[in-house]
């Protein structure tokens, strides 16, 4: 299922920026198993030292590497560099990047990239972007659907985990509706995650006194998610439907279950299946359930996305399944570096699930 | 807000089938403080005892009255009894109680009683109802909605969670687009619900070891609750939409979360708000948020129930809430039988948050 | 068993200040149920507006107060105050209170006043006391064992939670081992707590994504609450046994589960349980529970210590159970109010377990 | 730090039985990444089919084999077989296997071999033993101990959980105090586990409605793992002192935390540090941080001990955290098979921390 696109024994440096949240550490560790890399580089904005000593859970682990303060010369030499930054930083170290003529792969993890519309970002985040130019040269990293893109580009910008539950799942249907000619009138997205997909910050509606045994609504239809899921959307497929979207909060750490409810302007035939079960042939890391749902723990600790569907009148119903972190984040990064250096797609990401 | 229909100085003597169940002992909890009971009688099919053998976090407590065996004699010269028992059961209780020419008043929280329609109990629970003449005689007992019903019934039939929350806070939309000739079009009801909704049995899938970090869908479209919500709705207000339904269990104990999204055939105007704070002022346990939406915390403990909404386009998306155990079940039990022997709507139910 | 020291007719007024954090919030919760309060006045230092506002679980109560921003001058005319703030406030508070010449009643959840000895503010909270010739005329507040004291005091100073746990549970065992000549060796607290002992705040060991699926050892031997149950021994049994501690932060909300190891230089005889018994007799609060282990669930809500005991060769062990927002804190607070002011000790404390 | 002890190319033949339990599925989960397994045989007593089937999280990874119902003649030509069964049912095997003349390994996961004394299987598990005489050909599996008896045996009894928690972290100290003549006086062991300590059972104590928020001390002094401790650490260090045990259930899912209290007759010197920095120098799987206090998540995912160490008077505390599936279970017991066929000790086990 899972083909190296050019046998190679080529093997890269690689650095990430930001290895202390949630996002940087999981990269860390997916790479601390790949056999593709040379070296691996570790910054941090604020640590230093051992990574041991900044991640205490890794003591005994044989890893060398000091966790280093980042400076933009440093990245120099490296073949590719993950920056696990929070908004608004990573186009600015592009910037500097670009400024000193360092020509490593960026892999960005925060949305500074994700856009093609640079209007977006002043609209959304709210800030004006440094190197506008580059997001013609930036690929949007969801593999699945812009395997082509990946290989070429010299920006890969990572989606957010809400879109790659949401893109991924729909683009089936999508693809059906379009060949069809079936109308999809509307997709309602309801998100449901675990605390990590915020981030590593003390905040007092992430507190286990508030969230045990408590659910919380805590975006919205505006979520800057579903401007990205639409501009993609419309990008692969002409136009994009209205999207309602809401995300709850639920009180575990990791994972995302989205219900997704699409309404056509006919039944789905069976013949929809056919397109889930090609997407799962052609894709490694999707997986269609058909009638069952997945739960969060089919995926926990994986690069998978588990989607489940049901057909109700003009409903198709899905059930969309992913490992915020690894899916959702960091594993989704290292597939698109794989892509991109022509090594196996599931190199170091032969996970297995945390619970069985 | 809360007044009694009459002045009564009147005291009933109470029973409970089912102390041990989640239902039951919420009940008994509640009419412990109830200062219109003159006595209470607890009964099991299974436990004898001392109550505060079966429930030893009740010890000290200054309950005298023993647990006794159930049998259908032993409810004679009670004013009321509450069946909090199982399905397919309380029917056969009933119909037994009719035969030896009991006159008690039924408060069933089991799904017993909720149909008008006699032939849905056997097309949804599977079961012949042994007593469909007194369908007639009996009301549903949401009270925000049926409270002249509930005045008039030899039988209540108590809601499920699902449904309370989910017709209570449709109802004041559905009014506002009956009265302006707004159509309904869609009704998606995306509920995410504490275990103790399945009751106190030991089933893997409500393992801590399963649930912990977890989130599973484990009731669709289908879901018993549904026709229960498209019966009510279209005995309300003549017709209903179609609606969709969805339920995942969360890995907390208790409360229940409903995203309502619900299309219009056009966007609804300002003026739907005034449904919403006519509906609260009207009803006690009733709570519009509007712009905001409660979490579960704002109702865990209490018989309210807090609904707030948002506009977007051609719909209105509601959040609903409620403690499933409370106004869910057993605190709602109690709201109609103050309501049927003319007490203060809320005597007894002056409960606080649990979590502030 | 609970009964009025005087019949009394006499209400109160009553302030509170801190009314958004856990503890001032649960006070808040019993006095609006407490039968004997005439007023109540809220205060806090940093919000101000409708209760509702502040805490939105609280919508629709008939609570007309108003959150007042606190100054020293608004206590007078009040009976008593309590002090729900942090460490090192409440001493300065008091002796505002005192150069304006203001006479109410404190009763302070903070530990400014809980040593009898000066020098240990010092030693352990890092301040000077600013009313070090109040302390002789304050009273610990543990009713149990000081209640003839908390009737003169003119300062309450409420104990902490796990010296609440630890002391209650010991009382009767020590109290054998004085009257028959029993040495008690050693003495190990094994406490385990849920988060909102630490309070309101957000710091990254409180937050879900830490504490999920973890258990973290976050306090030791030189815990603060060590001498403070040291120094209670030693003033009720004229010398305290060594007293080693440990406190883990468990994955909940709330409860104090305290496993104590007693060795004594010889078996302990059955008549030790007799010493609990009595001690449960003579107090409503405290409920001895022999060979069982009580859960944290048998006292969640409630105002009771709930104890069992194991006798094993030389040791006793014992498992003591609060919850300690209640009866380690603010119920414990009420029920000091209470002695006080000749009210029924369980006045406002009927309180009932969340979960049956 | 990890030696092969001979160098080999060997690939060897597995089977696992039990692959539905939590124990038998993390065998497997370990075994599907080790690089000397020429076949996997998946056994159950109950299901058969695919694994995928059975366990769905495994899905779209590439195991071939299926699930076969067990007997023990598919054992033979094995080299290996795991027992993942419940107790009473390994010795039976066992003795089945010798009937047959099956020479297979056999690592039990049970408990039907930890005693050497074959009067415990009766007077502890109630049952009698059905090859006694093969008692003398089982090592105890805990390999920082045992490592040459484990390259020896016929049959190697996998450890308990908390036996593997409390005899590691006790041994440095143990052998301190016997080679500088120090008597050790009590050993006190408070254990705090996940759920799923106690298998895949739907019991009630182990649901969340239960569990969430709860804490619950489940065993006790004469817990069966108590008398495994001693039996094992008389037969290491010529005596065992008396040994006092709690275990309690935290609403968790998976890791043991054990604070463990060690008396001895006079003060630990620094010079014990050392014994605890040896040891932790001569296994690759136990890690020591001294004064730091590890929490369940350092080890959460891995084959790691860790323990930190504190001193007060003549007190050492010990910290003593794992995860209870892994170093005390399957993680542990690929370690033997190691051991036992000249592997990497750490073959398979490069396992990394779920949460970092």
């Amino acid at each position: 299922m899972v083909k190296a696109d050019k046998k190679t024994d080529k093997k890269i440096k690689v650095g990430i920026l930001g290895v202390r949240g949630y996002t940087g550490a999981e990269t860390l560790k997916i790479l601390l198993k790949h056999r593709k890399i040379e070296s691996l580089k570790l910054f941090s904005t604020e640590e230093e030292g051992k990574v041991q000593d900044i991640i205490p859970s890794l003591r005994k682990y044989e890893i060398i590497e000091k966790v280093e303060k980042f400076s933009e010369e440093k990245v120099d030499g490296l073949d590719v560099v993950f920056l696990c930054t929070e908004q608004n930083k990573a186009h600015k170290i592009v910037a500097k990047l670009v400024e000193l003529g360092i020509k490593t792969l960026v892999i960005d993890l925060s949305p500074d990239f994700r856009f093609k519309n640079k209007e977006e970002y002043k609209r959304i985040y709210g800030f004006e972007h440094a190197v506008p130019n580059l997001l013609d040269k930036t690929a949007y990293g969801l593999p699945e659907l812009y395997r082509e893109e990946v290989k070429e580009a010299e920006i890969i910008a990572n989606p957010g985990c809400y879109p790659t539950a949401s893109i991924l799942a729909l683009a089936p249907l999508l693809k059906y509706a379009k060949e069809k000619k079936i109308k999809v009138l509307d997709v309602i997205i309801d998100a449901k995650s675990g605390v990590t997909g915020a981030g590593r910050k003390a905040l007092h509606h992430l507190t286990l006194g508030y969230l045990s045994e408590n659910l919380k609504v805590y975006a919205w239809v505006e979520h800057r998610h579903v401007p990205e899921i639409k501009e993609k959307i419309q990008d692969l497929f002409g136009e994009s439907p209205e999207i309602l979207f809401s995300a709850q909060l639920i009180p575990a750490k990791r994972g995302i279950l989205e219900t997704i409810w699409v309404k056509l302007d006919q039944e789905p035939e069976d013949d929809l299946i056919r397109y889930y079960e090609d997407f799962t042939k052609e894709n490694f890391f999707f997986d269609f359930w058909y009638e069952e749902f997945p739960d969060i723990y089919s995926t926990t600790g994986t690069n998978f996305i588990r989607v489940g569907m049901r057909k109700s009148k003009n409903y198709a119903i899905l059930v969309s399944v992913i490992d915020n972190l690894i899916k959702g984040a960091s594993g989704q990064a290292v597939q698109n570096m794989n892509i991109k250096f022509g090594f196996k797609e599931n190199e170091g990401l032969e996970l297995q699930p945390y619970f069985l």
